[in-house]
């Protein structure tokens, strides 16, 4: 297997990853070229599929189509006008996509306001996940808050206890940084086996996005933050009134008070007009609709670091504080909804993402026989500290069985475990923080299932 | 002026760019910090209003309010059951921004088919533009074409002739890269003199994105490009079958075929299912609901390349092929839609975004007099390769007039030219590439209002 490098410049221009791209694409092996380049096009996609699996492998498995089998020139796209450039003044997707949205698990929670809609993972590409499709998180329903009303009060230990409006936020020095964004439960569903067959189920609670805002360094900076402050207190506006003890480290290190993502306003279900966020770290600490920031010496111990958001150990201890989101990654096609059924033999292309809420991704390695040989996939997007990394790597599918899957390091040197170390190391009540490793198993018909390998 | 160090390296961590943050406030004038930090926050907003603009100058003019005047505990929101988790599968804006979307100009063309809407730079944060708020340019209306009946046909001289489906697009190796895409008559209504008095209509035919696709290198490499081939004729859908002649060395270089946009599938208004991707280059050439590519020996000098889109010269020539994006840079806050009307007077805070078609921001500088005086502003977003950038300066605004403007330099040395130097090389009549120095003027009510400075 030919050395990858991996965790290249995340400034590398474009065209430098296509080089790198067309480079990987020599190293296929002879025979395979020597096979696909005798292998003529010019015939039809029936004789194709006739002929299909037959002979060598085939580079990405093509079939096209003879020019002579065009379709009739497209009359109805090309012949008449289309609709106005400006129907939709704020745009909505094709038509032809209303089939990826978030989506609920209905029996995973009593209602369907303390509840989650999940992340299509299976329908994206890149690292930025749209706004429309973020997965959700709350505790008592999505609040719409009016920005003009909207007050933010900062109290305890600071010089100076103020009330800021969102203009006052807005006149704030601001960032803007790609971070991926985390909930501490993503994959719980699977610490007992194989729990729904759906990528959107066992990963959907992550998203990765441009936020924009002000880091609360400048803010403390500015108002004055006391030398016995230890802890921050951020309590949301929800009838739920999630808040979290922060420990003031973080606060000072890339906390910020967000009130954009990608581009435009925080969406309501993101807490709108401003949200607490924590590059790297639980979802549930990064409050919505924020309230009030109190500061003080000791945490607050409250409802959701004690009773829940807490990690129960194998020997009955429960785990507090377990904040920032291991190295984690997942193959995202083939999954249980893009399988490959129908899907010629020959080179597919496999795509996953890797993410660490600790560092930068620096490595992602793919097997197809459930860990025992592994091979360096190739980075395909930006590679950011705290952000989700796209991979892909060339697999040759006979159309045998195969166990796929995906394991990363993070630039501490972590690598995610197995599902067997995993529980090891924490048991099976855990019920957050699982990174362990993800097998999709696929059949010879093409189905792809949801499996645990635990070794 | 404290040298300001920029063009970091864009992997930089949150945690860096915050003490890059801190450490630049730390600059501000000890006189301004002195008379900042004496100044207590105990008093009410109308209290703070009365004193407005009084004394020495303060840090981001705040008045923040006393806690003893926190409006009720917000009651409505924290009371009540919020909306449904998934109440939209597909997420939408908040209400209150229902004022954030694109617009047309009524005048500007004779139809709402063959026409454009800008993108509201003027809300925006960050650099990713969110999809609904992407430009939309069309010379013949938006298509709505089915995925499924969607073909390309790549002819002339290649090895193989195919016809490729969205299957096969998909099946190649991938690529996710952030953009700009600029239309080549940004800022166009402004060569002979002040235009529309608005920044979305001044720079609105800009957005920034990740794009997602297949690089064309990739797949000429596999069907084979004859070595006589030159020029690649693109063609879409479009009832206008718009078309543009593209040299060969630029679709090897970073040329895609792309399928995506900020994760998810191209909007029909950006050419779904397939568009021709062109890091840098004028948006006509990048086309959208592509048909097919020919590649051929010559260009074809089509009407986009003959009659339009070309420019006209003060001596009576037409400059053709004039492709790729110079840098260019805009003051985003304050600005005619974002003014200073009500504003405090003290420490504002100055963004705006930098690009160039030809490589990476390097520089941002920014005047308040008309370009007499310029200091440096910092990079507060990642700075990439034929990206916009984000900057912002601190400004301490006494209340007088002030002749805004910001002036950029790219990594090929190249600096934004004033209104006059761009006139006297191009004349009045281009129409296209009009990257000159914008200047907002600042009347001392807040009112701010687009001119000209030609010097």
């Amino acid at each position: 297997m030919k050395e990858i490098k991996q965790n290249k410049n995340s400034s590398s221009s474009t065209t430098e990853l296509v080089q790198e791209v067309a480079r990987d694409l020599e190293e296929i092996p002879k025979e395979s070229r020597r096979n696909f380049l005798k292998r003529g096009f010019f015939f039809s996609v029936t004789a194709a599929a006739a002929l299909g699996g037959v002979g060598a492998s085939k580079l990405y498995a093509q079939d096209h189509v003879d020019p002579k089998n065009l379709p009739p020139n497209n009359p109805q796209w090309g012949l008449k006008w289309g609709r106005d450039v400006n129907a939709n003044p704020y745009g909505v997707p094709s038509k032809y996509e209303k089939n990826v949205v978030r989506r609920m698990v209905p029996w995973l929670t009593a209602d369907k306001k303390a509840s989650v809609s999940f992340t299509p993972w299976q329908d994206l590409k890149g690292i930025i996940v749209p706004n429309g499709l973020h997965f959700t998180r709350c505790h008592g329903g999505v609040v719409d808050i009016n920005p003009l009303e909207w007050r933010l009060l900062i109290h305890g230990l600071v010089d100076r206890e103020v009330v800021l409006t969102l203009e006052d936020i807005k006149r704030y020095p601001s960032i803007s940084v790609i971070h991926s964004f985390e909930c501490a439960a993503n994959n719980g569903m699977e610490w007992r086996g194989p729990g729904i067959n759906s990528l959107q189920a066992t990963h959907g609670m992550l998203a990765c996005s441009e936020w924009t805002g002000v880091p609360l360094k400048v803010i403390l900076d500015d108002i004055g933050l006391k030398p016995e402050a230890k802890w921050m207190f951020p309590e949301g506006s929800d009838p739920a009134g999630v808040g979290r003890s922060i420990p003031i480290e973080k606060v000072l290190d890339d906390a910020m008070l967000v009130y954009a993502m990608n581009g435009e306003a925080l969406r309501p279900e993101q807490g709108y007009p401003v949200r607490l966020f924590l590059p790297g770290w639980e979802g549930v600490l990064q409050i919505k609709w924020l309230k009030r920031l109190k500061f003080d010496t000791k945490s607050w111990m409250v409802r959701e670091e004690s009773t829940k958001y807490t990690m129960l150990e194998a020997d009955g201890h429960a785990l507090m504080y377990n904040w920032s989101m291991e190295a984690n990654s997942v193959i995202t096609y083939p999954c249980p909804e893009r399988d490959l059924k129908g899907v010629k033999k020959g080179m597919i292309m496999v795509q996953g993402i890797a993410w660490s809420g600790k560092g930068t991704i620096t490595h992602v390695d793919i097997s197809t026989d459930g860990g025992i040989n592994w091979k360096p996939a190739r980075f395909t997007s930006l590679v950011l500290p705290k952000a989700v990394t796209r991979f892909e790597a060339e697999v040759e599918w006979d159309g045998k069985p195969m166990m796929l899957q995906s394991r990363t390091t993070d630039d501490t040197g972590y690598t995610q475990p197995t599902a067997g170390q995993l529980i090891a190391a924490r048991g099976k009540e855990a019920v957050y923080h699982r990174n362990a490793i993800q097998t999709w198993e696929v059949k010879s018909n093409g189905e792809v299932n949801d499996v645990q390998i635990y070794s």
